[in-house]
């Protein structure tokens, strides 16, 4: 049933991924003329919105890390069944905001709940749903949180101080050394039009334009 | 670290089961001698209740059957760690209404998500908290459904007709049959007093009173 392609962006807090993500789309759009769907996680269906704010608001401490997976799980099971797997049947790429691998960096890797405990819950969630392609955008911490700042109000993992953001990043990067097929690395520290550039040109070399 | 005991109380809509907690809690902290902690799902802690907002209020068709399951045992995740095992740690014994079984007959078994894929998701997030003894408080469909009606305000799982209610009844009788030694079924169509003397009754049979 599955036609489109899935590309997922990662990364820390203030890594660019909202603003690639809706570049790519309209490159990969004009480039491949196909639809592109945007769209981010936690969220991205009218539940999982739901669910969002219970995990975005709040204390940094007020769920225990099991709890959390649980819930981002929810919602991207919402997300995939109601959004992703109709828009990939249709022919539809999809570009999304985050997708398990920010759980299992946040959740499984820095906050504790352990990488089996979120791929056993996901397996059995989300089943074989995986991205083809996902783009791991790194930059040195202080830069994302700065940028994370710029935009105003913080949400509540931007609020779990530094310490965390670097155990972050590390965490990413043990993540992307383990499926170098699956996710690409990319220096998101340049302006918006290189980090678009390398993006695109990764998406061009693994599918070449019709 | 356990020393407290846990009983459950399941059963449909307006069996009675938050009216025979608070009364079998006050009988067991007298016969016994024990601290009673009464409490109840989905909720029974600040993040657990947050989440009972998502899943009792809405449209009956707001959530795919296997992200309710996912919602369910993240709430019941927060009340377990925050909760029955610190009470039951420090010798409580906790009576609570509802826990896994109505998570396996509503969502498992009526709504379709699967008794292995609810079970999967629990022994992950739960683990081996089982409770002690669950009494099933069953009674006739119509007679349920009429006392929940007098109670005033519907929430979302009553709202979803007779027929449900009645494969409700019928998978909660399976789920006790499998497992007669724990899940013990007792007629709720008495009066008040008659199923309160029911429950004593299996419970002083099952620990002598001191």
């Amino acid at each position: 049933m599955r036609r489109g392609r899935l590309i997922t962006l990662e990364g820390g807090e203030g890594a660019g991924k909202s603003t690639q993500a809706r570049r790519l789309a309209s490159w990969i759009a004009d480039a491949y003329e196909v639809d592109v769907v945007v769209t981010r996680e936690p969220g991205g269906a009218p539940g999982a919105e739901a669910i969002r704010e219970l995990v975005v608001a709040g204390a940094t401490d007020r769920w225990d890390p099991g709890t959390e997976v649980l819930l981002h799980v929810a919602a991207r099971r919402e997300h995939v069944l109601r959004r992703i797997c109709p828009a990939l049947a249709e022919g539809c790429w999809v570009i999304c905001d985050r997708f398990s691998d920010s759980t299992r960096a946040y959740q499984g890797i820095v906050q504790g709940a352990g990488l089996d405990f979120v791929d056993g819950i996901g397996r059995l969630a989300i089943g074989m749903l995986r991205p083809d392609l996902t783009f791991l955008l790194d930059l040195p911490v202080g830069m994302g949180l700065a940028r994370a700042e710029n935009r105003g109000t913080t949400n509540r993992y931007e609020r779990m101080g530094e310490a965390f953001h670097e155990r972050l990043r590390d965490a990413f990067l043990t993540i992307a050394s383990k499926e170098t097929d699956r996710i690409k690395v990319v220096d998101a520290s340049g302006s918006e039009d290189e980090v678009a550039g390398r993006l695109g040109s990764e998406v061009s070399r693994r599918w070449p334009i019709p």
